[in-house]
């Protein structure tokens, strides 16, 4: 039995890794072990440890790491405390494999805790190329994996590219569309309709039926200092637009405090009718949002990669999303009101895109567990030239 | 005035940087900020603090995060909190470039709390390949670096294939060449025959101007457990040459500790005559024996090294520096104790080796200082394809 | 020139050390040095950092500690990385005297790493009998500390019980008490009606010359679990009595989510015309409240220690001030709807006290000032029996 | 079934709590827990981990948190670190009790995680008087701790003068007492003779019928920068007398290096053939050396408290002990090379003294199990007077 151990840190990474976290479980070689930590423990983060339990996985170790505070700094410090948690926790699980998902800061901490151990590596989501800090993060991780589990095929390149052994790449599709897959065969109609009384959110409510605007817009830390006039550029939008609109707060990297002042003094100021807020969403709602909005705004992954799939009209604002591989459905704004106002107009005149498979076709998890079970990469990593 | 700030890890870590150093110090536009810790404040590894402050330069911060153990655990704890650390000091010294020198585990600690930080990383001797945990990080700090300073011509190449801008790679050789073309310049019998009384070794002495063997092997993180095993073939190996012998104590990787058992128990065994040990010794010092030992043993980078420079026979053992560019000068021999004998003993047939620039003529220093009062890579990396 | 260094971690803290802080910088043979973290450098605690350099102290260095959970286990993690960053802090700034002030659960982190680096203590308001894990923290201080500063003479009969010697026990009073003093002398009006547009405060203001009421209640920490329920009752009694009010968000202890939580859900469901939040004034503010209002609420230490000078009516609710030495002014009530309603009537009745100087009469800065120029107890510490 | 958390941070700890250990295993109300960490698991002082899973205790969580450097920062720093990890495994292991051992550097951060996480503290060896910042760590326990289990009747006396509830004050006596009793049961003669080659002693052995001294001197840390001419005069004094000696290396603390350095450069000096060196002993094997020994000479507690028992002539050097209870064995010794001799020759000439109950008769182990599984006092603490 290979004991393959699951970091979970965020809400997303929560979404990116379920399928396979199920698959691992299901698997008959396997034994899953699944640790939490960062933001995937804080209420103020939508707690997704509740989501994970009722789920039916039962965390091995929790921690928390995030230090307060917000900023480039305290990114770095949470990463120092997470190394020193993650150590411990690696000593008392004794994982064959550990799975990294994605490029977020904390991720750094697991990896190294791992490859300074001796653990062989898993990355998910590598080879892609995106603003911000998580452009290094992600590379550096992909230095340190062992075995490569890209989410498309521009990106699977990449990382051969980078030197990385080829037998060890496997573009297996992304494993967040395992779980689109899945969410579009129910039906949503209800859930949708008691968004407000079940989640809590702030607002004046929505008919779902009607066109409506989704936007998700997270901080830059590379652009730490500008987060805040880059949102509010994206609400005076909104307001010229005044269509009724779901807005997530943002997450938790640094910045993610200016873009939250922003959003609290807009709506004190202009008192908007039209918008709704939301803590935190469930990925399966998330999901059914994008499959009925009329309009993803903002910067979120989810619009280029499940947008692909399920066909969202996308507007994706400023650098954050750069160079991601994207399908047709997205159209691109700078950080400027404006453009921001002109590419919605078109995307409400162009109406819901067609499918497209760029990012996979749902079976991620299951090809992952069964590689896991089988790969046997030499723990000493060598350059490919 | 732009400040650049110098991390110092270890003995081997000054050596490798102190013509960086020095040349930002003497730089108009320049300023030097220098901060010390992980092993180079440990008495157990020479305390090159005490060097350094000999040397005119003046620590801004110094700090233990050396968690005890070595191994593999409490590599991955030290650098976490070395993360910790290093994010409140550069808090506090607010430097525009941190200059990365090599690829020791500590090493992560002070990119990540840069690189989070928004502060421009500058990587000395990246795109080398060699075996251990090192091979990873080192690739690991290239993904983070925004300015590289490879040491040889191949290795330029390996940056600028894993996708850095081939405009920030510079192939300015290696610091450390600078140190070896300095020092060669003096005359240094007074103070090898000093040896002992001076720097405090163990054994029965030698005479200096007849042929002896050098040593110096360190710890293979990725073999922990096998460390002890090598280090006794090669010491077998020495036991049946008997020729006047200077051994180095092993640096503070993983697995030190088994290094240091094999050589205790070697001594207490056989009691061998031949052997002499010192627990660190100037770089200057370890110059002159390169300059003037009838063959270099082990797996220290030094052999490939300046031995190419300075044309030093070396018997190069095992994995450690495997693939790293090498000259003429070196002979390669696996852990077995036969194996290392006839090496030697070829060596000892053939004699020194004519000088070889392939890291360089020994002014990388000034050129690498030069270059940062200069550039302006984008904070915001992006991969090249 | 003595060092004395000054460690802020809160609001609170401030308040209870300004009076020194000032009369340090004023003395002729005393050098201030100021440290700042924990909450001190939190948004979400009303960041005193900004109030602390504008009354123009400068700090030497701040740091980040608080680990995000607002739970036990992180109240102890934050404390653990507190201590490492205070060890580094230390080693840099080399105080003579470090003041700590109070028994919040950061100060452990500053008491331990000035021990154990044989810095001297000196604690202000020790000796004083409180609930929650303060009362075990305030009197493990003492057991470290050197000179002691109490804020009566209660507390300093008990700290001398405790086997402290009576030579370095100094009832100098409260010196929260010097800035109230201070306070007391200028006109408010002015500022106590533009409460609302200079401090953000949340709800439908009030006029300051009418009855008002003030409510200021903390987590306590042992009885994590039951803060939610407690604060109900409260706010519950509050509402019958529906009279203008005051109130303020809790403090960061653990515990402090659940208050949040329960005051969020009373707001969302009562929508209680007569309920005004801030979430921090300054202390200057705060201290004018007292003196208007007609009756003071909760579990705040002001109520017994400020409260006894200015003649406040005060409600105290539950265990959180238990035994801390208390004047005519504070009449007790436990957790309890009809219990706290019927305390809150009984002062209305009564009206404003007469001044107490149970906690001193203003002075205390200046003599502790004074005291830490001079005295010079053993770094060696020995029980007195 | 309660489940009782026992730490060990050292040989010396183990020593004290391995009756209480065995005695809480074979409790049928009680499940053992076992944490190891600081040197505990550290070869440099003995690894009492081998000797800890040997006597069939499976340790449930291991953790490294001692941060080289030997010096009054890294005491600090390694607490904070210690810190962070017993939060962790609290959170984990969940404990009714967490029994503290005595007073070392250490302790200080199980107790902060145990007392922060509302888990009761139990202490032993409590209210005791001695020299070194132990004395204000231990006194700072006593305030944390909800149940104490002081060795002898002075310590218990003082430790409700500290104002702790006289209910939760039990004089078992020192659990040591209980492995002494074992101990000497047992014939030793063989063992004792085999000293050298069972444990790698370092000099020219010596015949354990005939007299011979017994050293152990550990640093004094309040007195960091004095410990090395210290121990000095101990060993000048030795040298004097040139009786066969068994010396016994440092502990930890801070001034640890001081003391291994003036070893060295004695006995390189001196070659003083007297002279034979352990790095540790089994306790079993220390307390036959102490039964057998003409004099134990330095600053240990053994020599103080087991020696009452055993009847051990003891000369006690320095402030190390101050204070601390002790029977007629005991000649006291300033730091003076004279003195020091003129103490060792009388107690040759007085012989061995009778037995003395001073630090219980040993049946320790299982009283405080028994009282563990009984005992409920409030987790809030509240000073008696």
């Amino acid at each position: 039995m290979r004991k393959i151990c699951v970091f979970v840190g965020s809400r997303a990474n929560y979404s990116s890794i379920k399928a396979v976290m199920t698959a691992v479980q299901n698997h008959p070689d396997l034994e899953l072990q699944v640790v939490l930590g960062a933001s995937a423990l804080l209420d103020r983060f939508g707690r997704v440890e509740t989501l994970i339990r009722k789920d039916g996985f039962t965390p091995d170790f929790t921690f928390h790491n995030i230090v307060e505070g917000e900023n480039p700094t305290t990114m770095a410090k949470s990463t120092g405390l997470g190394t020193i948690e993650m150590s411990m926790i690696f000593d008392n699980l004794k994982p064959d494999y550990v799975v990294i998902v994605g490029d977020r800061f904390e991720m750094m901490a697991v990896t190294i805790a791992a490859a300074y151990m001796n653990i062989r590596v898993a990355h998910t989501m590598g080879g892609e190329v995106t603003g911000t800090i998580d452009e290094s993060i992600r590379h550096a991780i992909t230095k340190f994996a062992h075995v490569h589990f890209p989410a498309n095929d521009d990106a699977a390149q990449r990382i051969i590219k980078m030197g990385e052994e080829e037998k060890y790449v496997y573009n297996v599709g992304c494993p967040r569309i395992d779980l689109v897959k899945d969410e579009l065969k129910k039906d949503s109609y209800e859930e949708l309709s008691n968004l407000f009384s079940t989640f809590n959110g702030v607002g004046h409510g929505l008919d779902i039926k009607k066109p409506y605007i989704l936007v998700s817009q997270h901080p830059v830390t590379t652009e730490f200092g500008s987060n805040r006039k880059q949102v509010e550029e994206t609400l005076y939008a909104l307001n010229e637009l005044a269509l009724p609109t779901i807005m997530l707060w943002p997450n938790i990297d640094a910045g993610s405090d200016e873009i939250s002042k922003a959003i609290r003094t807009f709506r004190e100021k202009e008192r908007p009718e039209w918008l709704n807020l939301f803590k935190n969403l469930p990925t399966n709602i998330y999901i059914h949002l994008m499959n009925t909005t009329a309009c993803l705004v903002g910067n979120s992954s989810s619009g280029v990669r499940e947008g692909a799939y399920i066909g969202t009209p996308v507007v994706n604002i400023g650098t954050r999303q750069n160079a991601r591989a994207r399908g047709k459905n997205v159209i691109e704004s700078n950080y400027d009101k404006q453009s921001i106002l002109n590419s919605i107009r078109k995307q409400l005149e162009i109406g819901k895109y067609s499918m497209d498979d760029l990012y996979g076709d749902g079976n991620a998890g299951e090809q992952i567990a069964e590689i896991l079970s089988k790969a046997n990469p030499n723990i000493q990593k060598k350059i490919v030239y």
